[in-house]
């Protein structure tokens, strides 16, 4: 498979640990010279080139004044048994981004190039090391910041995707090749795969594209999170909802570091989900915040309605719930009303027409203050994210990518286009040509198909070391 | 050696590489138990408990419930040719600190303990592995964030200090052995070192402690950066020049990450010498600058003192300038006088005080609008670093820690102790115990006798995973 022109024989090396100060930190080298040009920072002499795959030599690693750099560990493997299947070096040394670069600096300067972003991991799919799927996950896994994320993601990256796709291929590539030697032996007029047939083994291979599309929406919500917005009237206490779910989780998810402040103050992991909490809390009463709740609606996937539920509700707040709930209904967003203020006491001043309208919504009684119920809209948010979306995750694969529902919803036309033609009883020229299309779109996944210009965008996301 | 009650029995796990996202990570597990811990984890089973030391595994990681959380290279190193002279198993992960973590709690719950901050360099140092000055070295070297700073733990690290510290120690040694011999002979009155030779030994001994402190000057420039105050009259062009020194820097000082952002934005490296500017320039016309002035050449290494060399100086600012001058000369700061604004011309107008002041500070005549004159600048700092300071460092050996520094200073008062009981020819009895209380001290440099409050305090300055 070609690719653009970054010279795959070159050596490539870069640092591979996160950029700070640490005990350790570990540059890697890969290419046909990548043992040759660790060599000749690496003292003792001669050590590297003689060694056998997977062992690590302790020693020194000098300039090109001969100037000791560090202490370092050298760890070896042998094409085609590493990880981008070409001869690769690790080299460890003690922990500052400093002694890394200088490192960095004495192998370019003896003959490797700087790894562009993603280069390792792409040259282990040009050697066939993994396929594109598997290539994919390695950038999400690095990414993953909840439990589901990283599940997802290693799954992937163990082939998951890879072995359903090709499954799929090698059922439509079997019925394309009877449908061929049907197509020589036209003028016998000999019928290998009977007219029926072909229209079930297709409409089988749509179901089963159908049913990873669909798990598309769960996926997104493992791998982007799941998007909740908080809007109500005034002096309700939305803020210290949002503070009391922020709280908590805080101290947790800042202990993982490595992404700007913005993000971490608004996301949190409940349940093995990652929800990112909008960071202001809407005022629906006033117009400008009606307006912003209606476009925010639209863009989330869960609104948290919240109210004073130890007091009657005023008909103005009413008719802005009233609003909400509307646009709600006509968007794919969940919505749980949530009654705060339950420490100060439940109103039983009923309003008829606030049970009416908030009749069909899920509720959570609760208390911000006291952080009563709090556990209760935990539990709500999971459900609420579950409902709908995550059942066709049972069937084991998850589709987190964009990119990989485009190719199954393209995939899915051409089968579509190949059914019709089947059902019309066309030739089984058209119907091969669909499922030759269909074959395209699904090779994308795994990169038997992929552009190059595909590939390259894709990689170019990796950060360099990887 | 005893030392704290962390029992250095127990098998200790901790991440090792800088928090953040990577390409790798790595959880170094070290002690009796390393192996048998990761293996618990480790797939295939019983890979690792039969592996020869320093070699490489392919594998994955497993939790308690035997879900996988990553795929890992587990790197075994066998005792006593580890890092701390242990069983080591060193796990390179995907690195997101997400993952990391799952793999160390995972670990945690096999039996492994949280590594305390530098708890691996002291088992290396507890084991015999290392000293106590490389024990230090290594914290140091992690920390280098400039050239010369990383050469002098390098050199500390591979045992430079060290050495020299144990030739003088063998030397007195030998001498207390002799001095202990006569005395067990002192009945038959035998003399096996003649008075003067004591003297002479103790004396040479003196004058090489003498010179490792003298070094410490120059060590503390390395390790802790030179510190720079710039002053001058009102719109000489202070805040400019302190700009244009920052500003080349800035990209590439800040292209190191991991320190806080107030640090990297005052220090500059300049001939492989680390810089730290203070932040604000002082105008000394200001009868509040004068004093704070004052008090920085106190706390400074060098002096910026900046005129506008295109006009001829008032005699208020030409006061005030005498006045810092004066200061400068009692105070062991170095002052370097910055002619600005080159490219307005140059004052024709000769200020006869002026030219007497400043006759014995070395000047440079530059314009920080244009850069001209900014590399002479750089030179100067550079140059006023050296001047008296750094010669010293020829003898190899440089004095970069306070507490190296004191310990010398005690071994040298407690040599001159034994110096005067030998020219008054007092008993060789007070000669051996002044001796025996400096080879105490030269040996908590190396951490022969060292407390083990003082071994606490040093380790804990670590890094956890180190």
């Amino acid at each position: 498979m070609a690719t653009q022109p970054t010279d795959s024989r070159t050596t490539i090396a870069a640092i591979a640990t996160a950029a700070g100060i640490g005990g350790i930190a570990v540059i890697r080298v890969s290419g046909p010279e990548a043992i040759l040009i660790s060599e000749k920072g690496f003292r003792p002499r001669q050590i590297l080139g003689l060694s056998a795959s997977h062992t690590a030599h302790v020693g020194r690693f000098v300039d090109g004044s001969a100037l000791v750099i560090d202490e370092v560990v050298a760890t070896v493997f042998r094409a085609p048994n590493s990880y981008t299947g070409e001869e690769v070096v690790e080299l460890s040394c003690h922990g500052s981004s400093f002694i890394a670069h200088r490192i960095l600096d004495a192998l370019l300067a003896f003959g490797a190039r700087l790894a562009e972003p993603g280069e390792f991991t792409k040259r282990a799919f040009l050697n066939g090391r993994i396929d594109l799927a598997q290539a994919e996950a390695v950038a999400d896994l690095i990414g993953a910041r909840s439990e589901m994320a990283r599940r997802a993601s290693l799954d992937q990256l163990s082939g998951g995707m890879s072995k359903r796709i090709s499954a799929l291929r090698d059922s439509l590539i079997s019925l394309v090749g009877l449908l061929e030697l049907e197509l020589d032996f036209v003028e016998e007029d000999i019928e290998l795969v009977e007219g029926k047939s072909v229209e079930h083994r297709v409409a089988d291979a749509i179901s089963e594209i159908d049913e990873m599309i669909r798990s598309y929406s769960a996926g997104r919500f493992v791998q982007e999170g799941v998007r909740v917005v908080l809007a109500g009237g005034p002096n309700v206490g939305k803020s210290s909802i949002l503070n009391a779910l922020l709280e908590e989780e805080r101290a947790i998810v800042t202990d993982v570091p490595g992404t700007t402040r913005d993000v971490i103050e608004e996301s949190v992991s409940i349940g093995g989900l990652q929800f990112v909490l909008s960071d202001t809390a809407i005022d629906i009463v006033e117009q400008h915040g009606m307006e912003r709740t209606e476009k925010k609606i639209q863009n989330s996937d869960i609104l948290l309605l919240v109210v004073d539920g130890s007091q009657e509700i005023g008909e103005r707040e009413l008719d802005s719930i009233e609003r909400v709930l509307r646009k709600v209904k006509s968007a794919s967003c969940e919505c749980i009303v949530v009654l705060n203020k339950e420490d100060l006491g439940v109103s039983k001043t009923k309003n008829g027409k606030f049970e009416q309208i908030l009749e069909c919504f899920p509720k959570v009684r609760m208390s911000a203050r006291t952080g009563s119920g709090l556990d209760e809209l935990r539990a709500g948010l999971v459900y609420a994210t579950h409902k709908g979306n995550m059942e066709s995750s049972e069937s084991g694969v998850l589709v987190t990518s964009l990119r990989h529902k485009d190719a199954l919803t393209g995939a899915k036309m051409a089968l579509e286009r190949a059914q019709q033609a089947a059902i019309s009883r066309e030739s089984s020229e058209f119907v091969v040509l669909d499922l030759r299309a269909a074959l395209d779109k699904l090779g994308e996944i795994i990169g038997l198909t992929t552009a190059e210009d595909i590939l390259n965008s894709i990689f170019s996301k990796f950060c360099i070391g990887k």
